[in-house]
């Protein structure tokens, strides 16, 4: 089983799945209690009928006020399996588990003849150690059709995994329908070109991208994800990482700082664009529009404003930002940048909602108490939040970011930062050590993040994401003390399960031979010069 | 609806689904009942258990031997539905019309809230004018990942579509495993690079490209389409297209002709490689061994052999080959192919399969009256087939090939071939008018061909294919006399269903921007230029 189960007691006996097998039970399971006959109905061709009798032959959801949120209780004896549970995400989870203890070929999509459908006989007692146990998606570098992104998430889910960090707006292009702003879509949802490849000086490829999501998209999306436990937390990264939005409406850039040659276009490039938003009234105003209409479609608490990497050099240059900052007695870019993010705040909060961004929105102070961090550069940003108070999101790039390569092998496809083995994934502890117990209790979460400048296929998202997010998703569910050699075993059967998913995951012998790309440079990194960028980059949140 | 039913009688009243509505029936049609509860159950939320009471709100599948093959009687009243057929096929296709009856909501994956899921009263009587309602994939020149093909089929099946002729293998790929002959696979399975674009300079991509579905993924492909009433017809590509195969046992190449420089590699450009098999007895063992493994994974009565496009001129210059067909009494190199070919049948029949091919089957004489023809150089093929007394799959180039631009806006993508716009697949009559109707009665079926020298991923299949295979699946269904306006009305609706599935189709308007490409060049001709090749190319089967 992966993630391990915090207790399992192997039992005499067996149950064997049959035609005649039923399945159901509490009706407030209802979610689980489909996915998983439609899952288990595919494959074994059985009917499992809801009429389930809970003396002989069934599979039992059951609802257990005694078992703790999120986890569940799992027998499976000689009369059938139950499944009990304090709510959805724990019935979810053991329907997971269940999964997991038939054979291999119950993760396939149609009828798998001659298989013994038996399980051994066992006691499962589980919880999960987080209860954010994320995975970032980045659709806005590459666009993921609506059919990939499901998919993603009912892999995400068949991990334990319960938070998709939809990552829907960058420079390189905007995905989600605006109905006040169609310009953010018609204009910000395609690029003209892509750079080949992480080099600096790699040429472009000459071939449009683009794609959005309707809001009918989104809201499906949402709703398939929670039908696995999955909470969709959609992010709109603000007030940098801007430049599809600067294309689609010029006026909301700064107005009176040199814009690139080639600006407003969507950018083409990868890395960090210059394109900053300008910080008048306008700009917030515009924000609570696009903010009211993602709340619509996205019912999840937290709700990202990104807040990372915004080049404020550019304000630092506009008179006009200064006059902006003097009038709000601001001292400085940084201060800037936290005012704006606490305008978001406020209008978030009001809804009821609650702010998340990427670490930086802990430089230039005042950040409100209710907004949480997703803490990259290292743990810095963990420490700084959790001593003042706030949620924590762990997501160190050296540790989660699925981009960076599996290894320093020269075959690896388009290489950039460090080396980041699997290995090193599982060794992940996502609180820091210098942390009391009671600032250890902001660290709600961990995910691993997935960047998809050089993804441009859910072939390509397979390849870097699994079997590392198999690991992650075990640290996020899985105490402190885990076994990386008992690991390693459980994967092995795991890897029989993502083969019967169609899962093209990177073999431990390094990539396939058409999945290397010797036609795109990369720009690899030694862990060594990221963590002198990453302390460098941090000064401010450290200080 | 769309495919256009034969009969519709609105009735007064109307049906409305709800939590409590049963869906069940005759065993027999269980896996259209399954499908439909699949679909409906994820967009409605409703359980629509199997509880089942024909007085009062259900749906139920109903066997009835009064009902054609393939055809079924669908009424929709106040107290439910009732299905009607007398065979799995006709079940699912009427389950098929109930979701286009619904709002196009039900197409989506996921619970879609504020729904009215009401349908108006109607008594259909429908029934397809072909047993053969195909399209054929080619996943050699790209491979499509398992899930893509998946919903490819799903597609497809919505269209009422119940073949899918899988071109497995090509120049540019092999995509089946063969456990006898592993290399075909390891060597054959990935190309080093693929050409960009299809003008004759275009140069290579540098970018590996490769796949291959074990046999556990094609027995799940092969089950997953018969849930939905779709038959997999496998293609291996013979004796030319094969420079794969000569890449991984480069001793079934004829062996005294001069190679290709580069050869025998997996071949990284389009168009027609010159390698060809050597026709010796070692060969025609080796695809025996092939096509026992072929078969025993694909159930199909009908097994392709390709006989397309072989570079026969290959055989002529190698004395060994002469050798052999002194050695058989074979007087041309065409007459070679056709006893290959004869080989190969009768294997396939001596294990109760009928041998089908492209239409360069019908050349050199003595083909074996089981085998079935693929007609696709224009009529001609057609007409001497069922002269000759065989059946015939219509599939003219220059009505069904979608890789075909759809327009001569010079936005299309990669354009190559004749335009083909969406009235152009309309309006083809798959029974050529010289046939009498005794001949007539061999055109089995018709489908349309999608080649993916330049569709690398699904979107771009998508795009090529739709909703011009909309139009084909109407070709295959209704009778002669079709309405073309009608159908384009009846289209408009049905866009919407595509957008809810997530199908990135061609607009009327062209493409999108990002789904153009100025970065590879095409290479487009007129109608009339390809009619003048293909009355060339087929100066012998006319003669």
């Amino acid at each position: 089983m992966l993630p391990l189960p915090t207790s399992v007691r192997p039992q005499g006996g067996a149950f064997t799945l049959r035609e005649t097998t039923g399945l159901g039970g509490d009706r407030r399971f209802i979610a689980a209690s489909r996915w998983l006959r439609g899952v288990l109905q595919a494959s074994t061709g059985f009917d499992l009928d809801a009429r389930i009798d809970l003396r002989t032959d069934s599979i039992a959801f059951i609802h257990d006020g005694a078992v703790v949120p999120g986890g569940y209780h799992l027998e499976v004896g000689a009369e059938g399996v139950r499944i009990a549970a304090s709510d959805a995400s724990g019935a979810f989870s053991g329907a997971v588990t269940l999964t997991q203890l038939l054979p291999a070929e119950a993760n396939r999509r149609a009828l798998v003849r001659g298989v013994d459908w038996t399980v051994q006989a066992t006691i499962i007692d589980d919880e999960p150690r987080f209860g954010w146990r994320g995975v970032m998606l980045d659709v806005a570098r590459h666009f993921l059709p609506k059919a990939d992104v499901l998919r993603f998430i009912d892999l995400a889910a068949r991990h334990k995994l319960n938070v998709l960090h939809f990552h829907l707006t960058d420079d390189q292009g905007w995905r989600v329908e605006i109905d006040a702003f169609p310009r953010l879509t018609e204009v910000g949802g395609w690029r003209t070109e892509s750079q080949h490849g992480a080099a600096r000086h790699a040429p472009g490829d000459g071939r449009p991208h683009g794609g959005f999501y309707t809001k009918d998209d989104l809201r499906e999306i949402v709703a398939y994800a929670a039908d696995r436990s999955i909470t969709v937390v959609p992010e709109i990264d603000l007030p940098g990482h801007a430049r599809a939005i600067i294309a689609a409406y010029p006026e909301l850039a700064v107005p009176d700082v040199a814009q690139d040659a080639d600006e407003p276009s969507v950018w083409t490039r990868w890395g960090i664009n210059e394109a900053i938003l300008d910080m008048g009234e306008e700009t917030v105003a515009f924000f609570r529009t696009v903010f009211d209409e993602v709340m619509e479609v996205f019912p999840s608490t937290f709700i990202g404003v990104g807040g990372d990497e915004a080049k404020k050099a550019r304000w630092a240059a506009s008179a006009r930002t200064q006059a902006l900052m003097a009038e709000r007695g601001l001292a400085s870019v940084e201060e800037l940048q936290a005012w704006f993010i606490r305008q978001l705040e406020a209008h978030l909060a009001a809804a009821g909602r609650r702010l998340y961004g990427w670490d930086e929105i802990l430089e230039g102070g005042g950040l409100p108490q209710g907004a949480t961090v997703a803490s990259w550069r290292g743990e810095f940003g963990a420490v700084a939040a959790a001593r003042s108070g706030h949620d924590v999101i762990a997501c160190p790039d050296d540790r989660v970011y699925l981009d960076y390569r599996e290894s320093d092998d020269p075959r690896e496809p388009i290489p950039v930062g460090p080396p980041l083995t699997i290995a090193e994934v599982y060794a992940l502890e996502p609180v820091p050590a210098e942390l009391t117990d009671d600032e250890a209790k902001h660290v709600i979460g961990v995910q691993a993040n997935i960047w998809t400048e050089h993804m441009d296929s859910a072939r390509v998202i397979d390849y870097q994401a699994y079997p590392r997010l198999c690991a992650l998703a075990e640290v996020a569910w899985v105490g402190r003390e885990r076994d990386f050699a008992g690991f390693e075993s459980r994967l092995e059967q795991h890897l029989e399960r993502l083969d019967a998913l169609g899962v093209e995951y990177r073999r431990a012998s390094g990539p396939m031979p058409w999945q290397e790309r010797p036609d795109a440079e990369g720009r690899p990194s030694t862990r060594e010069q990221r963590a002198a960028l990453v302390a460098e980059l941090t000064k401010d949140i450290r200080a």
